[in-house]
């Protein structure tokens, strides 16, 4: 399958300046980059993108797919309320079915913002696994790992078991487009001999963990009162989760001595600016982080506490709260954030051929339209696409060289289907 | 001209639950809100809503619209040199062309967000107020007033005589679409005898007043420090500013004596959270207004500075922020929050006849596109529209009972042409 874009405008630091590019997409990867035109006939598919801007697409480094089943349910409650009345007793109902829809009604959603991957952490992976493999996006799927009972062995553990027929079954599957990590869901919801084992069985396997971490300041105060002044994240350092390469989600209330740790152990930090507002937890201090030199990727955590799988909102709330917060409107430009959007969500993943536009990378790349009249004028595009943009103006999201939307329409999803089947099975949800 | 909405749906408050409601617009009122299908024939136009949502449209308390010419322009600058050095000197260069170009942009963005009104200030209003008549849109306009220079007097100032000419042209055109209103720019940028001076005026002409307050902490402490501990809240209010009915912009920095004040003399503060994030100016405390009692309408501020003219940005960052800066998910619903977007945007103009659905009231109406995709699940539609949705999600804009903008089609605008007229503008604006 070759795909040729023609006329294209990149984004500056490609170096191309104002003049339209042509991209040679074979397979799964960018094939020649040129500002000559590309003969034409040994093309599939051509795509004029007309004078409009085509980027490397978002990847979202923290989801919970399967939540837009809990979108809008229980809003505006305490979060205690909201968890325990509202979300864990829905939970308790999923299905293999219902995790399948809600996740494939998830990755539409994000299909059509431009995101090409997601990392995610729930149950029923298999589930999200599959719908990952039917739709065409890629994902990096992690059972949670959550082991409250010190007298249940790790060894025993229904979710770990879970965690490794998951990697047996899935890892590398579509390509390479699915890849499986190990992921303890929190500090306060593990003790230390289980976070021991899974990450030995990570190493064993040569894979990636995911965690959430210091998302709350009670999570962080209650760790250090619990376990003698101990961070979360020198909880999970100590543990030896974090000599796996890792991705640590939410970080608001982590301090000076964790950002240590992160830098020392290379551990990507997954920034879910909506969902810690909306939760109330707080703002994560990203200016500090970045000034420290963490790696730090963006997500939308799941659709119940956001409530959109919108990454391109993601880096304009990001970008607004960082100007704010600090006071300072000069703190970091529109594209010096533009990467935490795009190649260190791919990093975060290990994809490491992914994330930007170069010959020999992974064809992941979203047109977008720049000349809605809401993006008049374009003085600079990063500033186009961070603070004038919406995910509407996403034209075309094409994921490893195949275009899975375009103008409106999906090339392997039928929406309306989608739509129907969702909205029956979440109407009957409690039935 | 008389218009039909049928099987739209109404928000729970309207007490319709999800009975499809059939809606008559009759000239620019709301003649009839029935649950039981109306006769058709009479009508010129039918909208039939399938089950979408009908909502009161959004009023923006607070705009200088024509600033779509500078979006973008100067980005990631310290506040003083994007002022000083970039956007001065670029509005130094305006002419009654480029702001009636600029401002059309604009409003053409609003009225596809489902804008239906906006409080304005600025140069050349009499290009902005042309603007709304040809465009449909209503507006509150004011020429911006400010007297850095004691020695001249506020009775030959020629700002005040255009204001005043503004007023004498415009007041009440387009059948009371546009309403002129008196600005001081701010606090800092005027002397006290000429804010005396522009409130008398005002109060003979019975008109209302905009200003500019405590937007920034530089701002606010300055005029302690300079007018003996007063602050610019107690400087308007010494003035007599606020003997007149006044919409103050930003308020980020004000004390709790200040609201004290705004509800003694009834202030309508306007909220523009997106600007006052993007400026570093910081977030002003909504939960604390709104437990005291203050009444507070959205604004976006102009483009420049936000960079979207997009009233439900606004409300979702403003949800938001209250939530993640409070720490209490729980602080205020949706619905509470909802108003701030539209009856009290629509009452700081002293639009009293706007801004709900109600027989009797104006016809300024917005239906929402319930059935996309992201949307789904809708449990509660308030949440839904202030989390889940965008500007994309609009169908159709009403003001004062016409249809301005339906399916991705203007009806008074040639969209087009105003992109190339404006994009020709820009390029040349320094020549």
């Amino acid at each position: 399958m070759k795909t040729l874009f023609k006329n294209a405008r990149l984004l500056p630091e490609y170096g191309y300046a104002d003049k339209p590019v042509f991209i040679a997409v074979n397979g799964s990867y960018i094939a020649k980059i040129s500002d000559e035109a590309l003969g034409e006939c040994e093309y599939d598919t051509i795509v004029d993108c007309r004078g409009n801007l085509l980027i490397p697409a978002f990847y979202n480094a923290h989801c919970h797919v399967a939540m837009t089943l809990f979108r809008g349910f229980g809003e505006d409650l305490p979060l205690a309320d909201w968890l325990e009345k509202k979300i864990f007793p829905a939970e308790d109902r999923l299905t293999y079915e219902r995790v399948f829809l809600g996740s494939k009604l998830g990755i539409a959603e994000m299909i059509r913002a431009g995101i090409v991957s997601f990392t995610d952490m729930y149950m029923f992976e298999d589930a999200v696994a599959d719908a990952v493999l039917e739709t065409g996006i890629k994902a990096n799927l992690s059972r949670s790992i959550a082991s409250f009972d010190e007298s249940i062995g790790p060894e025993n553990d229904y979710r770990l078991k879970e965690s490794i027929k998951l990697y047996d079954t899935y890892h590398g599957a579509g390509e390479g487009r699915v890849l499986v990590d190990f992921a303890l869901h929190a500090e306060y919801t593990n003790h230390a001999r289980a976070c021991r084992y899974v990450a030995e069985e990570a190493k064993k396997r040569d894979l990636r963990m995911q965690v959430h971490l210091s998302e709350t300041k009670k999570e962080h105060e209650e760790c250090k009162a619990r376990r003698g002044g101990k961070t979360p994240a020198e909880f999970f350092l100590d543990c030896g989760v974090f000599d796996l390469p890792t991705t640590a989600a939410h970080c608001v209330w982590v301090e000076d001595s964790d950002l240590d740790i992160f830098l020392d152990k290379k551990v990507f930090v997954a920034h879910n600016p909506v969902s810690n507002l909306k939760l109330g937890s707080g703002v994560m201090p990203l200016a500090k982080f970045l000034r420290r030199g963490v790696s730090v990727a963006l997500g939308t955590d799941g659709a119940a506490s956001n409530n959109r799988l919108d990454l391109l909102r993601e880096l304009q709330i990001a970008a607004l709260l960082d100007k704010g917060t600090t006071g300072n409107p000069a703190g970091h430009t529109a594209k010096e954030l533009f990467p935490l959007a795009t190649e260190n969500g791919a990093l975060s993943q290990g994809r490491t051929d992914c994330g930007r536009i170069e010959e020999g990378k992974r064809a992941d790349l979203v047109l977008l339209n720049l000349n809605s009249l809401h993006n008049q004028p374009v003085y600079d595009p990063y500033a186009t696409l961070t603070y004038s943009m919406g995910r509407e103006d996403v034209l075309l999201t094409m994921a490893d060289g195949r275009i899975l939307y375009q103008n409106g329409e999906y090339t392997s999803i039928d929406e309306e289907r989608l739509k129907y089947e969702f909205q029956k099975t979440v109407a009957h949800y409690f039935d």
